[in-house]
């Protein structure tokens, strides 16, 4: 549904500097931009871009030298979340009629929310809730005593373990598996075989979290894995059991949390992050791509950025590698 | 269901410090237990904790004082392993009830042993075998030929390829994908594209063998892929075509295993250690977390620990990096 | 279906020392081969190995010395891709039965070309496009708007979201998850949470592509994913969004690529290799196991080896490693 650019202006809470009837149908990228598509720029190059594609608007920071657009622009603060915000208002995902298909197979016991939508071949187990508007895609399965929020999405052939719960306006990817068994075995002595440590344990998520696809987080062992309000994970993930993750943290892909481990509120991982058992990953830390940090260590430092394994600060890192390169060359 | 002390005692063979008759409805962490659950304590500190805590009961090693404890104890040379089996007899997961779900997609030749579970969707296909009281869960495919031993739990959205054999008493958690084809092909030096190496093999695994969410395993290319009995293999670990993986090999989450290597028997593999093809890591070595095996290397030392990429052992790894630290710091 | 040599030989284009007539029925490894199998030889040593097995035949580069031969042979220049072009003459794999399985779900918009096959528990969206002799496995389930051509197998539990294009003869194995939301986000400086960035792109793969099983395929964030013809990629490889590969590009398992990565056509990336966003690897670069691209960094060298994080010629790596390792000896 098009909106006007001062609909839009007014959605997002900047200045425009053009007329407001200008008819928006959707956001685009410079290089796939139409009259009716608006864009984003965050610096003067970007903003140059911007005005040399056949966007109609661009969503802009205060601009040096405004009267050389050629466009409308919509001024504001934060151009990238602007962007991000008429993208939603723009282009509303086409929802899953709600309802219950009829291949799928819901335990009678289960309370579901109004407007919720089901599809194909879902399973729900006994006892679960699903809270209004959520959705769960064709070939998921949901075992037993499960609670969902409300607004959830919870993408195709997902699997989520009994009494795992789910904030509010959580979406799970295709694939990802939650609350399965942690990796817990105690070794006899004796005949040197594994038998395996209890994992009767539960899986808590938070609001506002999002799961990526093909992305396992295990329940805890005896008592809670929890993933905090606001918590982003990418795909391929992998979250060991009596993990606690804070408030937002991001997670990129193909990370691996070991048991046990806690990543304080805002920490952000790089991809192939590597974090032992029994870690404490202070706030706000900046865990680069690949870096690892062994078992039972802390990792501290508000915004700076740790590399290398063992993680050690970014600039630490760096030295080493050119001191190293340095005398590679001499030798 | 619960059990008196003197019958936990006597089911893991250990001493117990006080009457027997007292009621242990579960076992806890030190933090949630109340004081119908039992706990465990490995050494001195942890010991304190576990008689602060509100359990009932505390399994032990032999206590350095005795008369101090507020508590009932048992008392036995590997408590983790005893709290361990005490947990299997107490806990006794919810099994699915027996039989098959109406939904599921049976072929009328499949054999089918007594008590065997089968949920919602399961697709079960020509010639399978399933012993006694195995359980498939919901989603769940299998395709033909496959043999699958007895007491064996398959759970929801697992994919099993043709002709892969499991032994009894496994367990393959959600996702996983065990017996598809190996990454193998042959580049055409006229026309530079890769056409697919033969990948007519299959996959054998042993008896308590316990496999990750979503983790994967391909069959052999020409043979077999082979795991060994009691291997544990956790969330999204790779396993190539041709492996052959030895009794009692512990595999951390995100490991990769390249094609035709053998990991000998007791070693164990941290998170994200990636094993190049033809490697051979003999009986019993450690490898660290995110360390690497190039192609064709033989790593040996029973109880050795390796770490770094080139896998070397962890006491050259941490000298080379106390050096290079050192040096960059007078740089 | 058996053939005699004759007509091996003929179809791979080769030379036969003996006579023809011999009936040949399977491909096999010098361990496993019986008399009626063709296995094959790249050198001397493995000829040799060939010779002392019980195979019937063996497809050889020119050998030495050609009286030796206690067997046929069929002399060929590439001995490798004549012997898969075999197996795949004799080992055809066995197809489901075309048709749609009385199970799947297939909305009736859907236009679906001659001899498709669906297994049970499949999903079909509307608007979908589905080319001839193409195969869906069990459990798969297809989005909305998914065009898939002609010969593609796509595998059992495979989620393909909305608008994905998939060109002819594309493999896709089991849990592969294709065209799922890049990872993208916007942090609002004012209230420090997270806010999507749209996904509202595509994902576009080319004629004969493999991928892997459980791997995962972003679509592009506001244009498209594309992974071009011919690449080749192995299990939980994870491909962010807006990410372009050329054609040929093989990427081994664990891999990452984050999002608006290029990979020029002919690369090869080794196991475990991350690769941050905005990188640019050029033609033919070769980046071996586990090595680490940092973001918007170029990797340049045809046929170059490239090693370590951050990633470097392999020789550089390498004298950096001996250098280090002489220093913490003399320490």
């Amino acid at each position: 549904m098009p909106l006007s650019l001062e609909e839009i202006t007014r959605a997002v809470g900047g200045r425009l500097t053009a007329d407001g009837k200008t008819q928006i149908a959707g956001v685009a990228s410079f290089a796939s931009a139409a009259a009716s598509d608006i864009v984003f720029a965050e610096d003067g190059d970007s903003l140059q871009s911007a005005l040399r594609s056949l966007a109609g608007a661009v969503i802009t920071a205060e601009p040096a030298s405004p009267a050389a657009a050629n466009k409308p622009l919509v001024v504001t603060s934060q151009p990238r979340l602007a962007f991000a915000r008429v993208a939603r208002l723009l282009h509303e995902p086409r929802r899953q009629s709600a309802g219950v298909h009829s291949t799928a197979v819901v335990h009678r016991s289960a309370k579901i929310g109004k407007h919720v939508s089901m599809g194909p071949n879902v399973v729900l187990g006994e006892d679960c809730v699903l809270g209004e508007n959520t959705r769960i895609g064709p070939g998921s399965c949901i075992s037993n005593g499960v609670t969902i929020g409300s607004d959830c999405f919870i993408d195709n052939n997902v699997t989520i373990y009994s009494r795992t719960r789910l904030g509010n306006r959580v979406a799970v990817h295709a694939g990802a598996v939650l609350g399965s068994a942690g990796f817990g075995y105690v070794r006899d002595e004796q005949t040197g075989g594994y038998e395996p440590f209890p994992q009767i344990g539960r899986l808590e998520i938070g609001d506002d979290v999002e799961i990526g696809a093909n992305t396992t987080i295990d329940r805890g062992a005896l008592d809670a894995t929890i993933i905090g309000r606001g918590v982003k994970i990418d795909n391929l993930v992998h979250i060991g059991h009596n993990v606690v993750i804070g408030e937002n943290v991001v997670i990129a892909a193909l990370t691996g949390i070991s048991g046990s481990s806690t990543i304080e509120k805002d920490t952000v991982c790089g991809g192939q992050v590597g974090i032992g058992d029994h870690v404490r990953v202070e706030e706000g830390a900046i865990l680069g791509a690949q870096c690892g940090v062994p078992s039972k260590k802390v990792i501290r430092g508000k915004g700076v950025v740790f590399w290398g394994t063992p993680a050690r600060p970014i600039q630490d890192y760096l030295k080493e590698l050119a001191v190293l390169a340095g005398m590679a060359k001499k030798s």
